[in-house]
């Protein structure tokens, strides 16, 4: 790893907001930007990998919570070695470390050779946690840590949650299992239903099964499941919540189904005193404090070192190669997370 | 009124619970029973009146979160004059006295000559409180308290109303008016338009017009409606929902669209930070305790006396002529009220 900083780097850039995902993803360009100075309390960090999530994508088509001025660098999280420090206690601290990093500003993301970061929002690596895995720190585990977190805070004895194949869902799998919170797990495929199986998931419903439903409402009754985790959105919504027993709460985080909520039985809502609340990373992180996110990072950090949020890595691939590659991801999103790696080949 | 307690009376009974609204009104039958007799702690009220709430003919169509068994006498609510006494303080008070009852319990309800009370539950009627107004002293006018009372305890700034022009819709606009907060009142004719414009409400819209979800967008966005209570459900749901500034809230109360709630946008969900919740009077009144709820009788019955929370009567009728009655009023309900009066005639 180069220690002279360029004064120009590469980054991948988006000209444009495309809603059609494919000519999102065609329009990304490698291009070259001047590489920023950390002024005090920023730091640089070299960028190692950083991974493409469904919230990326999301943002490519112009319908993240977050827009940057355009051309744009996407990237919410990733990893590399802090190669520069604009000064403050923490910044000089972290000059020479490898880090996790990211956060959803305006600014430019970490699709590029380097990514002038927040000091306090880094996140050093223990030393048995590769750049490979660090990349993935931030998004998914902290939103499974915090979802899980909301499901004790509210005694929820039972827990559902949709997509639950998805690299997330793993996560919140294995937390609702430390946790002993039981969990129903809806995947839409059988080799889905085989994963979590493997993984030790003790209630897996395929939606695409003819009793679906019924099964579903069992499941929930039986385990007083009081809370849903749902990343698809559509009428996957109205479903869980209409099956779930009385003062239930879908806490929505996601659109995988790319379709508006609906389907929510009126009679459910009212009668069954329900509700349908969402979550967002975003504001979870500004309003979490700093303590409370540190000890989420311990606890997620034991967790990618034992090997239970292993991020299952398809293709690790260098700035330009990244259009294609997305096209092929998008297209079966839970084989394995595509990881950008800059410094790469 | 007579004051010898007949060993038989007349109730409106419901043999079976059809979905089909009117084959659920044809079958409702004049039949005889036993006069129930008040235990301790308990009054007979003799009915003066009883009003036909569309809480009602849910109730009859076997959809209410209430079930009773068959044969059912329907009817949330009345008034009337307390007959006899079961012993104990209240009830031995209230003997002889004018009173709105009611609740949504599993027994006998208010359509018949007489109605078995809790006595903690009957509100003597001030002097200037006529039958027909007392009779409908408790679901309506409790539920917009409610509702105001939630708006003001979440200090929302201001609140958007479907279903503007119902009786209930009415009263809420009254109350809005007097905590001075902004309202906006959505309904689906012109008519109902200017009902309420003749009623003082400032921002009314008509969800027939063309341009009504900009419309709607512009008036939440300027007044800062971050509530919404909605009778209607369906796609309505999400369309307030997905026109109101961020953190808002709907709550549902009522399926007069007997649709499902649906069209919510995900994004505005999650990166708005939205909530779908519900209300439902039976556990309001539970968890409510009673001083609040004297609070809040104090305040309807000072609005019924001033004649601003008047509910229009269409039809005062007897036992026998309320299935036609009924008939004629669900092809038309915000044209006024169907006044149930056993004693008539």
């Amino acid at each position: 790893m180069s220690t002279a900083i360029p004064s120009e780097m590469r980054v991948l850039a988006l000209g444009n907001y495309y809603e059609d995902l494919n000519d999102a993803i065609q329009n990304l360009r490698v291009t070259q930007k001047p590489t920023p100075q950390p002024g005090p309390g920023q730091v640089l960090v070299q960028i190692a990998a950083a991974p493409c999530n469904p919230s990326d994508l999301v943002f490519i088509q112009g319908l993240y919570g977050v827009t940057k001025t355009l051309p744009a660098v996407p990237g919410w999280e990733g990893a590399g070695t802090v190669v520069a420090s604009g000064g403050g206690v923490i910044a000089n601290w972290l000059k020479g470390k490898r880090v996790a990093c990211g956060g959803q500003s305006e600014s430019d993301g970490t699709w590029a050779d380097y990514y002038l970061a927040d000091a306090k929002t880094c996140v050093p690596l223990r030393k048995n946690i590769s750049f490979e895995e660090g990349a993935s720190l931030i998004v998914n585990p902290l939103t499974a840590w915090a979802l899980i977190d909301e499901a004790k805070k509210g005694k929820h004895r039972g827990i559902v949650q949709t997509a639950a194949a998805s690299q997330l869902g793993r996560m919140i799998l294995h937390l609702a299992t430390d946790a002993e919170i039981p969990l129903v797990n809806i995947v839409r495929r059988q080799e889905q239903e085989d994963i979590l199986k493997s993984l030790g998931a003790e209630f897996v419903l395929n939606s695409a099964s003819d009793n679906f439903e019924e099964q579903l409402r069992n499941a929930c009754h039986r385990l007083r499941t009081t809370i849903c985790f749902d990343a698809v959105s559509g009428d996957m919504t109205g479903m869980v919540l209409n099956a779930m027993p009385e003062r239930s709460t879908v806490i929505v985080y996601g659109v995988l189904s790319y379709s508006p909520a609906g389907g929510i039985d009126g009679r459910e809502l009212i009668f069954g005193q329900k509700q349908v609340k969402s979550f967002w990373l975003t504001p979870w992180i500004r309003s979490a404090g700093i303590l409370r996110i540190y000890q989420a990072f311990g606890q997620i950090q034991n967790r990618i070192a034992d090997g239970s949020f292993a991020t299952h890595v398809r293709q690790k691939l260098k700035l330009e190669d990244v259009p294609s590659g997305l096209m092929e991801y998008q297209r079966q999103m839970t084989s394995g997370k595509i990881l950008i790696a800059p410094q790469q080949g």
